[in-house]
């Protein structure tokens, strides 16, 4: 019998086969949503498909399973340990799910997303409501094949966040809406609101471009081991820890989009950039759940791009790429414009307080729906229901309403807490790091190295080598605690809006 | 045992797995002369090796050798015979070179490369030497492997152009040179020079764009199935005839290099384009041989893009996008300033006449020293012997001499003639052409569809299911002919010059 070490070789070769084909897979992903021609599209699906047939061929291989065997309990190496233990538990999960109806899933995924696509643009629910239902039930199916303890919902929450469940989000959840709730309706009450009129004018796509590759490159994006492009809907890509591309979207009326959005995917980006060199080539290198990746786009976004201080030093910058009315527009009106709090009909328009309301509401529904609570075809009238009852508006049309988001077209169930956590997660952090760094004052002056060495030490660096909650303690000390968010957003928008 | 419609399909199949690794490949080198970030380029190597390793195993494979013998002889439908025999000659080839000198050869290549880069910089032709050595040897050793029955250089023309030998080639280029010599004379000694002085300005780089785009979309090319993007080194790729790339250079100092560089791919790129849908997924998808894609290529580039009755029709266009001095530059001098002669050291550089001239140098050569004749440290003065001789200028460095082009470093011994061939071919198709069509006339009125069809119906449809010399036949009704290369030369040059 071969001894451990060259069987961890073995066990090293089949890894990088298997990230060659992740790479290339996705690159075609990349080039789908950046550059392909409408004719390419139908031949490259075939591509994908073919590929990720690969990738699961080989995650669910006897091959895998020796590996798995042998290096489980004997391998001194960390790394190949936690290695093994995540590549046993994709083998395991995928083997549950009988070969035959995974790939009835897999086609009925792409289909449902092009009628999601569909029924959005001409407003018809109904069109969508048979797929909705068919990717429910199959999601019912291998939440059962997986198992979970208390709530049929944890195993889907599991894909997206392991070791939360729908217990903790169900204690969590309610108390931050209350809070958030209360604080809205003061906001709403206030007569002290900013001015958003203020930020209007014609902004070329030229000129925020130009500025917003500045902003990354104070944050430490790297260039040489990334790139920028322009698409729809703006999205952060890692090819491996040296390509990890971002995209952003221009709107020439109005650079929020642009602006915030680019350093919300920087904030994705230089997380998959910052992963220990050591775990290249194994599953481990890549962000450990969607919640951990969310709190570091939004640490970046709000706690650092709509803070104030950030303003305070890099105004000017922005005034020398702005239309000429912003030289006359205080700094301080400018700031208290990109924090206005204002319900909308759309998650990702949303601004920093609303947004977890708006997750809180998908939360609630597709609970229901994978209990068999509600029924699909409740979806629409509950949807609009709890808009009103949550932000005080009401949808006039599915489309601005439960057809709204890509997520469930393609099964994505579980998947939208991750978003609120995330918001979560960072403000527990930002209140961390503050005992460390005078985190303020570096963001006045521009020294974004210590906050991103910061997060790299006790985030970044490990890319799945700790789950989420682990982190979470390790780095703070204590276990998921909502009180950061609230009070964050307590005293900011008290600030603001004179409470 | 199944029958031949189920073997047929089994075979399909695995020609669509090829296709699957092809166009992967094919994206990934795309993105590796288009985006990639600097740092992802050495794991990206990773993906091509291994994914190019899969296409070889599965083009030498036992499966590959089960269906071609099984197929050979039986198959009723013509594609299917003709990629069984494509796909018979790959399986040869491919397998009388022994794993481990094909494996040594690939990572000597792409080492090679990286050495005459840093040779060619540092204008240091010793460095590349021993490298250079070591290509002329492998390729020596692969050429016996493979067979020839005159010139063992004809084993390795065959990789480029099938059906070409070294015999041809020894009758047509001297015959070619001779004119080509005796016309750049008489050029030389002209009173009549056109200025090129003319053409000196300032073209922004979006002006230059605008207009290379809108000449594409006159041409037929189509961006519904391409895109067009900017790299120092201008190609054209396809990664399947409905996603076919190309690139371009803008010199803001020199419109030329874009204009004419941007028809030249387009050429290459009509003929992907166009290629009978009834052979997707086969390996007979894409062009039969490096002379017929430069003999579309060069067939945009000069036979329409240089000539006059193209700038009849779109010099107004090129003014609205021009500095303002070409509105005062008539368009007679304007045309012969676009077709100045002029001896130069540059391949790529070079004008319609001079070009085949420096073809023919590299080809005499490569010729001599894979039969041993000269020895690679002959080359740099032996080069430079040859640039006075036939185009009367010595390179002043091997940097703009011997180490100028990449293809050596890459070991394609045998692609340089193709180069010259598609002049002749182009010159050919278009001598035929003049017969069914009012070529000068169509072009004075932008009609291209009629003379794209023409190149679709004759050449592009086939793919690869005619050899070249099969197709020069077929639509010219003689063999090759290199007199209406020089005649078509001679008649333009005559009336540029005042001959």
């Amino acid at each position: 019998m071969d001894n451990i070490e060259q069987i961890e070789k073995d066990f090293k070769e089949l890894l990088s086969e298997l990230e060659v084909y992740r790479e290339a897979i996705t690159l075609t992903q990349w080039d789908m949503r950046t550059k392909i021609p409408k004719n390419g599209v139908e031949q490259r699906s075939e591509v994908v498909g073919f590929l990720s047939e690969k990738v699961h061929q080989l995650e669910t291989s006897e091959k895998m399973k020796y590996f798995i065997d042998l290096l489980k309990d004997s391998t001194q190496d960390e790394i190949v340990r936690k290695t093994v233990k995540e590549c046993e538990e994709i083998y395991e999960r995928n083997r549950k799910i009988p070969n035959d109806e995974f790939k009835e899933y897999v086609m009925l995924q792409s289909k449902s997303e092009s009628i999601w696509q569909e029924a959005r643009e001409t407003d018809n629910f109904s069109l969508f409501q048979p797929y909705l239902e068919e990717l429910v039930s199959y999601n019912q199916k291998f939440a059962s094949y997986w198992g979970y303890e208390d709530n049929i919902y944890d195993a889907l929450l599991h894909n997206y966040e392991p070791g939360v469940t729908t217990a903790m989000l169900d204690k969590v959840f309610p108390e931050v809406r209350k809070s958030l709730s209360s604080l809205l309706n003061k906001i709403n009450q206030s007569s002290n609101k900013p001015d958003p009129t203020v930020l209007v004018g014609h902004f070329p796509k030229k000129d925020q471009e130009d500025f917003t590759i500045k902003i990354l490159e104070q944050m430490g994006y790297d260039f040489s081991s990334g790139r920028l492009d322009e698409t729809v809907h703006p999205f952060a890509i890692a090819l491996n820890m040296n390509d990890v591309r971002i995209t952003t979207r221009y709107d020439e009326k109005d650079f929020r989009t642009a602006v915030f959005g680019t350093i919300h995917e920087g904030g994705h980006a230089l997380y998959e950039q910052n992963i220990s060199k050591k775990l290249v080539n194994t599953p481990l290198a890549t962000g450990t759940s969607m919640g951990i990746h969310e709190s570091q786009s939004l640490f970046w976004e709000n706690f650092v791009g709509r803070n104030k201080a950030f303003w305070d030093s890099n105004y000017e910058l922005f005034q020398s790429y702005a239309p000429k009315h912003f030289q006359q527009l205080p700094l301080g009106e400018f700031y208290r414009a990109v924090n206005e709090v204002k319900p909308s009909l759309i998650r990702i328009e949303a601004d920093e307080l609303t947004y977890s309301l708006h997750i809180m509401i998908r939360y609630e529904l597709e609970k229901a729906l994978i209990n068999d609570e509600i029924s699909v075809s409740d979806l629409p009238h509950l949807w609009n229901e709890k808009m009103e009852d949550y932000l005080g508006i009401k949808p006039p049309t599915d489309r601005e309403g439960v057809l709204q988001d890509i997520h469930w077209s393609g099964g994505d169930f579980g998947y939208f807490p991750s978003y609120a956590l995330g918001y979560m997660y960072a403000a527990q952090f930002h209140n961390t790091m503050k005992t460390k760094l005078n985190v303020d004052d570096l963001i006045r002056n521009n020294q974004f190295d210590q906050i991103r060495n910061w997060l790299t030490e006790n985030i970044h660096q490990y890319g799945k080598m700790k789950k989420p909650l682990e982190i979470i303690e390790d780095v703070t000390k204590e276990k998921l605690n909502p009180d950061y968010l609230v009070n964050y957003l307590t005293n900011k928008y008290s600030k603001i809006y004179n409470l």
